[in-house]
Protein backbone atom coordinates (compact mmCIF):
# COMPACT_ATOMS: atom_id res chain seq x y z
CA UNK A 1 0.00 0.00 0.00
CA UNK A 2 1.41 3.40 -0.66
CA UNK A 3 -0.03 6.06 0.88
CA UNK A 4 0.60 10.22 -0.59
CA UNK A 5 -0.82 12.98 1.44
CA UNK A 6 -4.26 13.11 -1.23
CA UNK A 7 -4.19 9.02 -2.36
CA UNK A 8 -3.55 5.76 -1.27
CA UNK A 9 -2.56 2.68 -3.96
CA UNK A 10 -3.74 -0.59 -2.93
CA UNK A 11 -3.15 -3.86 -5.11
CA UNK A 12 -5.19 -6.94 -4.47
CA UNK A 13 -4.84 -10.23 -6.72
CA UNK A 14 -2.14 -8.11 -9.07
CA UNK A 15 -4.82 -5.56 -9.72
CA UNK A 16 -3.72 -1.97 -8.36
CA UNK A 17 -6.29 1.16 -8.05
CA UNK A 18 -5.13 4.85 -6.86
CA UNK A 19 -8.02 5.12 -4.33
CA UNK A 20 -9.14 8.93 -4.39
CA UNK A 21 -9.97 10.75 -0.51
CA UNK A 22 -13.19 12.80 0.12
CA UNK A 23 -13.72 14.35 3.29
CA UNK A 24 -15.86 12.88 6.09
CA UNK A 25 -17.49 14.46 8.46
CA UNK A 26 -14.86 15.73 11.27
CA UNK A 27 -12.60 12.79 10.32
CA UNK A 28 -10.11 14.41 7.66
CA UNK A 29 -9.87 12.47 3.97
CA UNK A 30 -10.61 8.77 4.13
CA UNK A 31 -9.80 6.54 0.86
CA UNK A 32 -12.78 6.09 -1.31
CA UNK A 33 -13.23 2.46 -2.45
CA UNK A 34 -15.47 2.11 -5.37
CA UNK A 35 -16.22 -1.35 -7.19
CA UNK A 36 -19.63 0.28 -8.88
CA UNK A 37 -18.04 0.85 -12.38
CA UNK A 38 -15.08 -1.38 -11.60
CA UNK A 39 -15.45 -4.88 -12.62
CA UNK A 40 -11.56 -6.45 -13.13
CA UNK A 41 -11.33 -4.86 -9.41
CA UNK A 42 -14.18 -6.13 -7.74
CA UNK A 43 -13.37 -9.95 -9.78
CA UNK A 44 -10.11 -9.68 -8.39
CA UNK A 45 -11.04 -8.55 -4.84
CA UNK A 46 -13.75 -11.55 -5.00
CA UNK A 47 -11.51 -14.04 -5.58
CA UNK A 48 -9.41 -13.17 -2.56
CA UNK A 49 -12.10 -13.15 -0.10
CA UNK A 50 -13.58 -16.50 -1.68
CA UNK A 51 -10.57 -18.05 -0.05
CA UNK A 52 -11.44 -16.23 3.53
CA UNK A 53 -15.41 -17.26 3.50
CA UNK A 54 -15.58 -18.35 7.26
CA UNK A 55 -15.73 -22.27 7.30
CA UNK A 56 -19.84 -23.43 7.39
CA UNK A 57 -21.08 -20.48 6.02
CA UNK A 58 -24.38 -21.33 3.82
CA UNK A 59 -25.48 -17.36 2.91
CA UNK A 60 -24.16 -14.36 2.26
CA UNK A 61 -25.83 -11.27 3.23
CA UNK A 62 -24.77 -7.72 2.44
CA UNK A 63 -26.42 -4.73 2.07
CA UNK A 64 -26.69 -1.97 -1.01
CA UNK A 65 -24.89 -0.39 -3.23
CA UNK A 66 -20.96 -0.70 -3.07
CA UNK A 67 -20.72 -4.08 -2.28
CA UNK A 68 -23.52 -5.44 -4.53
CA UNK A 69 -21.34 -6.29 -7.37
CA UNK A 70 -18.60 -7.73 -4.74
CA UNK A 71 -21.33 -9.94 -3.60
CA UNK A 72 -22.43 -10.88 -6.62
CA UNK A 73 -19.19 -11.97 -8.27
CA UNK A 74 -18.27 -13.96 -4.02
CA UNK A 75 -21.79 -15.71 -4.39
CA UNK A 76 -20.67 -16.70 -8.32
CA UNK A 77 -17.39 -18.23 -7.42
CA UNK A 78 -18.58 -19.75 -4.26
CA UNK A 79 -21.34 -20.93 -5.15
CA UNK A 80 -23.00 -19.38 -1.83
CA UNK A 81 -26.81 -17.76 -2.32
CA UNK A 82 -26.25 -14.08 -0.99
CA UNK A 83 -29.21 -11.68 -0.05
CA UNK A 84 -28.90 -8.36 0.07
CA UNK A 85 -30.83 -5.53 2.39
CA UNK A 86 -31.88 -1.79 0.93
CA UNK A 87 -31.71 1.07 2.61
CA UNK A 88 -35.10 2.30 1.45
CA UNK A 89 -38.47 0.59 1.62
CA UNK A 90 -39.59 -0.58 -1.78
CA UNK A 91 -43.15 -0.32 -2.78
CA UNK A 92 -43.58 -4.30 -3.53
CA UNK A 93 -41.78 -5.23 -0.09
CA UNK A 94 -43.97 -7.77 1.89
CA UNK A 95 -43.38 -7.66 5.47
CA UNK A 96 -39.82 -6.69 5.40
CA UNK A 97 -37.45 -6.71 8.76
CA UNK A 98 -36.70 -3.35 9.55
CA UNK A 99 -33.60 -2.61 11.19
CA UNK A 100 -31.88 0.60 12.16
CA UNK A 101 -27.92 1.30 12.03
CA UNK A 102 -26.43 4.65 13.50
CA UNK A 103 -23.44 4.81 11.27
CA UNK A 104 -20.20 6.78 12.50
CA UNK A 105 -19.01 7.03 9.19
CA UNK A 106 -21.77 9.31 7.95
CA UNK A 107 -22.68 10.79 11.10
CA UNK A 108 -26.53 9.99 10.17
CA UNK A 109 -29.15 7.16 10.95
CA UNK A 110 -29.31 4.86 8.85
CA UNK A 111 -32.26 2.34 8.45
CA UNK A 112 -31.81 -1.30 6.44
CA UNK A 113 -35.02 -3.17 5.17
CA UNK A 114 -35.15 -6.87 4.00
CA UNK A 115 -37.89 -7.92 2.32
CA UNK A 116 -39.75 -10.86 3.45
CA UNK A 117 -39.29 -13.66 1.13
CA UNK A 118 -35.89 -12.50 1.52
CA UNK A 119 -35.25 -12.92 5.03
CA UNK A 120 -36.71 -16.08 4.77
CA UNK A 121 -33.76 -17.53 3.10
CA UNK A 122 -31.83 -16.69 6.15
CA UNK A 123 -33.94 -18.76 7.81
CA UNK A 124 -32.25 -22.14 10.04
CA UNK A 125 -29.00 -21.13 8.43
CA UNK A 126 -25.68 -20.08 8.93
CA UNK A 127 -25.14 -16.83 7.53
CA UNK A 128 -21.89 -14.70 6.90
CA UNK A 129 -21.74 -10.66 6.65
CA UNK A 130 -20.35 -9.40 3.83
CA UNK A 131 -19.20 -5.57 3.53
CA UNK A 132 -16.96 -3.58 1.18
CA UNK A 133 -15.34 -1.38 3.92
CA UNK A 134 -16.23 -1.97 7.84
CA UNK A 135 -15.51 1.62 10.16
CA UNK A 136 -16.85 1.53 12.63
CA UNK A 137 -18.69 -2.05 12.50
CA UNK A 138 -22.59 0.10 13.15
CA UNK A 139 -23.62 -1.59 9.37
CA UNK A 140 -22.19 -5.15 10.41
CA UNK A 141 -24.25 -5.16 13.93
CA UNK A 142 -26.97 -4.00 12.50
CA UNK A 143 -26.76 -6.63 9.74
CA UNK A 144 -26.04 -9.33 12.18
CA UNK A 145 -29.51 -8.22 13.80
CA UNK A 146 -31.30 -8.81 10.71
CA UNK A 147 -29.84 -12.21 10.40
CA UNK A 148 -30.93 -13.01 14.21
CA UNK A 149 -34.68 -11.66 13.69
CA UNK A 150 -34.91 -13.30 10.38
CA UNK A 151 -33.89 -16.75 12.23
CA UNK A 152 -30.23 -17.18 11.31
CA UNK A 153 -27.51 -17.42 12.95
CA UNK A 154 -24.35 -15.32 12.16
CA UNK A 155 -21.12 -17.06 11.29
CA UNK A 156 -18.69 -14.79 10.66
CA UNK A 157 -17.81 -11.29 9.56
CA UNK A 158 -16.28 -10.80 6.17
CA UNK A 159 -15.05 -7.41 4.41
CA UNK A 160 -12.85 -6.46 1.64
CA UNK A 161 -11.09 -3.52 4.04
CA UNK A 162 -11.05 -2.60 7.46
CA UNK A 163 -10.59 0.90 8.55
CA UNK A 164 -10.31 1.71 12.02
CA UNK A 165 -10.31 -0.25 15.16
CA UNK A 166 -13.88 -1.90 15.50
CA UNK A 167 -13.78 -4.88 17.89
CA UNK A 168 -15.57 -6.87 15.52
CA UNK A 169 -14.62 -10.57 14.54
CA UNK A 170 -13.95 -9.09 10.96
CA UNK A 171 -11.63 -10.96 8.69
CA UNK A 172 -10.69 -8.48 5.75
CA UNK A 173 -8.15 -8.39 3.02
CA UNK A 174 -6.51 -5.28 3.91
CA UNK A 175 -6.53 -2.47 6.56
CA UNK A 176 -6.85 1.05 5.18
CA UNK A 177 -5.68 3.87 7.10
CA UNK A 178 -8.94 6.21 8.84
CA UNK A 179 -7.67 9.26 7.52
CA UNK A 180 -4.96 10.72 5.20
CA UNK B 1 -43.33 -18.08 -20.92
CA UNK B 2 -46.38 -19.32 -18.73
CA UNK B 3 -48.35 -16.74 -16.96
CA UNK B 4 -51.10 -17.74 -13.98
CA UNK B 5 -53.36 -14.90 -12.66
CA UNK B 6 -50.97 -14.06 -10.11
CA UNK B 7 -47.47 -14.99 -11.36
CA UNK B 8 -45.12 -15.44 -14.56
CA UNK B 9 -42.58 -17.53 -15.18
CA UNK B 10 -39.30 -16.58 -17.62
CA UNK B 11 -36.42 -18.87 -18.82
CA UNK B 12 -33.47 -17.59 -20.21
CA UNK B 13 -30.43 -19.43 -21.07
CA UNK B 14 -31.70 -22.49 -19.28
CA UNK B 15 -32.60 -21.18 -16.13
CA UNK B 16 -36.44 -20.66 -15.08
CA UNK B 17 -37.76 -18.16 -12.39
CA UNK B 18 -40.74 -17.82 -11.38
CA UNK B 19 -41.88 -14.00 -11.13
CA UNK B 20 -43.61 -12.81 -8.39
CA UNK B 21 -46.10 -9.62 -9.81
CA UNK B 22 -46.85 -6.53 -7.67
CA UNK B 23 -49.37 -3.87 -7.20
CA UNK B 24 -47.71 -0.24 -9.65
CA UNK B 25 -49.98 2.44 -9.46
CA UNK B 26 -53.03 2.33 -11.34
CA UNK B 27 -51.42 0.12 -13.64
CA UNK B 28 -52.60 -3.36 -12.26
CA UNK B 29 -49.98 -5.82 -11.01
CA UNK B 30 -46.57 -6.07 -13.05
CA UNK B 31 -44.10 -8.83 -12.63
CA UNK B 32 -41.11 -8.36 -10.63
CA UNK B 33 -37.61 -9.30 -11.99
CA UNK B 34 -34.99 -9.10 -9.28
CA UNK B 35 -31.22 -9.66 -10.11
CA UNK B 36 -30.29 -8.60 -6.77
CA UNK B 37 -29.46 -11.99 -4.48
CA UNK B 38 -29.85 -14.12 -7.70
CA UNK B 39 -26.42 -14.47 -8.81
CA UNK B 40 -27.47 -17.77 -10.99
CA UNK B 41 -30.57 -15.88 -13.10
CA UNK B 42 -27.77 -12.68 -12.91
CA UNK B 43 -25.11 -14.85 -15.18
CA UNK B 44 -27.56 -16.59 -17.15
CA UNK B 45 -29.33 -13.24 -18.77
CA UNK B 46 -26.00 -11.53 -18.74
CA UNK B 47 -24.70 -14.68 -20.95
CA UNK B 48 -27.62 -14.19 -23.20
CA UNK B 49 -27.39 -10.58 -23.49
CA UNK B 50 -23.42 -10.68 -24.39
CA UNK B 51 -24.61 -11.66 -28.29
CA UNK B 52 -27.11 -8.56 -28.64
CA UNK B 53 -24.37 -5.62 -27.09
CA UNK B 54 -24.37 -3.63 -30.13
CA UNK B 55 -21.55 -3.53 -32.55
CA UNK B 56 -19.38 -0.88 -32.09
CA UNK B 57 -19.69 -0.17 -28.23
CA UNK B 58 -16.97 1.27 -26.12
CA UNK B 59 -18.85 1.74 -22.48
CA UNK B 60 -21.91 0.51 -21.07
CA UNK B 61 -23.97 3.10 -18.89
CA UNK B 62 -26.54 2.22 -16.18
CA UNK B 63 -27.91 2.95 -13.17
CA UNK B 64 -28.71 1.46 -9.62
CA UNK B 65 -29.77 -0.96 -8.33
CA UNK B 66 -30.89 -3.97 -10.20
CA UNK B 67 -29.11 -4.02 -13.13
CA UNK B 68 -25.94 -3.38 -11.29
CA UNK B 69 -24.80 -6.66 -10.78
CA UNK B 70 -25.83 -7.70 -14.34
CA UNK B 71 -24.03 -4.63 -15.63
CA UNK B 72 -21.52 -5.73 -13.84
CA UNK B 73 -21.26 -9.47 -15.33
CA UNK B 74 -22.07 -8.02 -18.56
CA UNK B 75 -18.84 -5.77 -18.18
CA UNK B 76 -16.87 -9.10 -16.83
CA UNK B 77 -18.05 -11.09 -20.46
CA UNK B 78 -17.53 -8.76 -23.06
CA UNK B 79 -14.75 -7.12 -21.63
CA UNK B 80 -16.31 -3.62 -22.11
CA UNK B 81 -16.22 -1.35 -18.98
CA UNK B 82 -19.15 0.20 -17.13
CA UNK B 83 -20.39 3.88 -15.53
CA UNK B 84 -23.20 3.48 -13.33
CA UNK B 85 -25.46 6.61 -12.40
CA UNK B 86 -26.95 6.66 -9.25
CA UNK B 87 -30.56 7.92 -7.72
CA UNK B 88 -28.75 10.12 -4.64
CA UNK B 89 -26.20 12.46 -4.43
CA UNK B 90 -23.73 10.99 -2.95
CA UNK B 91 -21.30 13.18 -0.55
CA UNK B 92 -18.22 12.31 -2.51
CA UNK B 93 -18.90 13.39 -5.64
CA UNK B 94 -16.93 16.01 -7.69
CA UNK B 95 -19.21 17.83 -10.42
CA UNK B 96 -21.64 15.82 -10.84
CA UNK B 97 -23.97 15.52 -14.08
CA UNK B 98 -27.55 16.00 -12.90
CA UNK B 99 -30.34 14.48 -14.51
CA UNK B 100 -34.22 14.27 -14.23
CA UNK B 101 -35.95 11.95 -15.21
CA UNK B 102 -39.83 11.53 -15.06
CA UNK B 103 -40.49 7.83 -14.16
CA UNK B 104 -44.26 6.83 -15.22
CA UNK B 105 -43.92 3.22 -13.87
CA UNK B 106 -43.68 4.84 -10.84
CA UNK B 107 -45.46 7.73 -11.01
CA UNK B 108 -42.54 10.15 -9.37
CA UNK B 109 -40.26 12.37 -10.65
CA UNK B 110 -36.53 10.90 -9.92
CA UNK B 111 -33.36 12.27 -10.35
CA UNK B 112 -30.11 10.79 -11.84
CA UNK B 113 -26.53 11.78 -10.61
CA UNK B 114 -23.37 10.91 -12.25
CA UNK B 115 -19.84 11.60 -10.79
CA UNK B 116 -17.85 13.77 -12.92
CA UNK B 117 -14.95 11.19 -12.74
CA UNK B 118 -17.32 8.67 -14.00
CA UNK B 119 -18.70 10.86 -16.68
CA UNK B 120 -15.49 11.85 -17.94
CA UNK B 121 -15.19 7.83 -18.81
CA UNK B 122 -18.25 8.62 -20.94
CA UNK B 123 -16.35 11.85 -23.08
CA UNK B 124 -15.57 10.84 -26.80
CA UNK B 125 -17.08 7.23 -26.28
CA UNK B 126 -19.79 5.16 -28.01
CA UNK B 127 -21.94 4.21 -24.95
CA UNK B 128 -24.64 1.67 -24.80
CA UNK B 129 -27.22 2.32 -22.02
CA UNK B 130 -27.73 -1.00 -20.45
CA UNK B 131 -30.92 -1.52 -18.48
CA UNK B 132 -32.65 -4.96 -16.48
CA UNK B 133 -36.60 -3.40 -17.68
CA UNK B 134 -37.42 -1.17 -20.26
CA UNK B 135 -41.08 0.60 -19.57
CA UNK B 136 -41.97 3.78 -20.59
CA UNK B 137 -38.32 4.04 -21.72
CA UNK B 138 -38.10 7.40 -19.63
CA UNK B 139 -34.84 6.62 -17.50
CA UNK B 140 -33.31 5.22 -21.01
CA UNK B 141 -34.01 8.59 -22.33
CA UNK B 142 -32.75 10.36 -19.04
CA UNK B 143 -29.23 8.12 -19.55
CA UNK B 144 -29.29 8.85 -22.84
CA UNK B 145 -28.78 12.84 -22.22
CA UNK B 146 -26.10 11.98 -19.40
CA UNK B 147 -24.43 10.53 -22.20
CA UNK B 148 -24.49 13.27 -24.54
CA UNK B 149 -23.88 16.02 -21.57
CA UNK B 150 -21.07 13.86 -20.98
CA UNK B 151 -19.37 14.79 -24.01
CA UNK B 152 -20.19 10.85 -25.41
CA UNK B 153 -22.24 9.43 -28.10
CA UNK B 154 -25.18 6.83 -27.72
CA UNK B 155 -24.71 3.52 -29.44
CA UNK B 156 -27.66 1.47 -28.69
CA UNK B 157 -30.25 0.63 -25.70
CA UNK B 158 -29.91 -2.94 -24.26
CA UNK B 159 -32.24 -4.41 -21.68
CA UNK B 160 -33.11 -7.84 -20.15
CA UNK B 161 -36.92 -7.05 -20.65
CA UNK B 162 -39.19 -5.11 -22.18
CA UNK B 163 -42.60 -3.97 -20.75
CA UNK B 164 -45.25 -1.89 -22.68
CA UNK B 165 -44.81 -0.29 -26.06
CA UNK B 166 -41.48 2.31 -25.76
CA UNK B 167 -40.64 3.76 -29.38
CA UNK B 168 -36.78 3.30 -28.24
CA UNK B 169 -34.99 1.41 -30.58
CA UNK B 170 -34.44 -1.22 -27.86
CA UNK B 171 -32.94 -4.34 -28.20
CA UNK B 172 -34.52 -6.84 -25.45
CA UNK B 173 -34.08 -10.60 -24.46
CA UNK B 174 -37.85 -10.55 -23.93
CA UNK B 175 -41.32 -9.21 -23.34
CA UNK B 176 -42.96 -8.95 -20.51
CA UNK B 177 -46.77 -8.26 -20.18
CA UNK B 178 -47.60 -5.10 -18.67
CA UNK B 179 -50.00 -5.72 -16.40
CA UNK B 180 -51.41 -9.52 -15.52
Amino acid sequence: MTSTQQELTVTIGGVSRTLPTVRAGGMGRVPLVEFIGDSEFTNAVAQEMVALIPEGTEVLLTVVTNALPLTHELSDRSGLPYVCARKKRRTYMQNPIIQDVPSMTLGVAETLWLDGPHAARLKGKQVTVVQDVVASGGTAQALARLVERAGGTVNGYLAAFRQGDSTLPLVALQSLPKTL
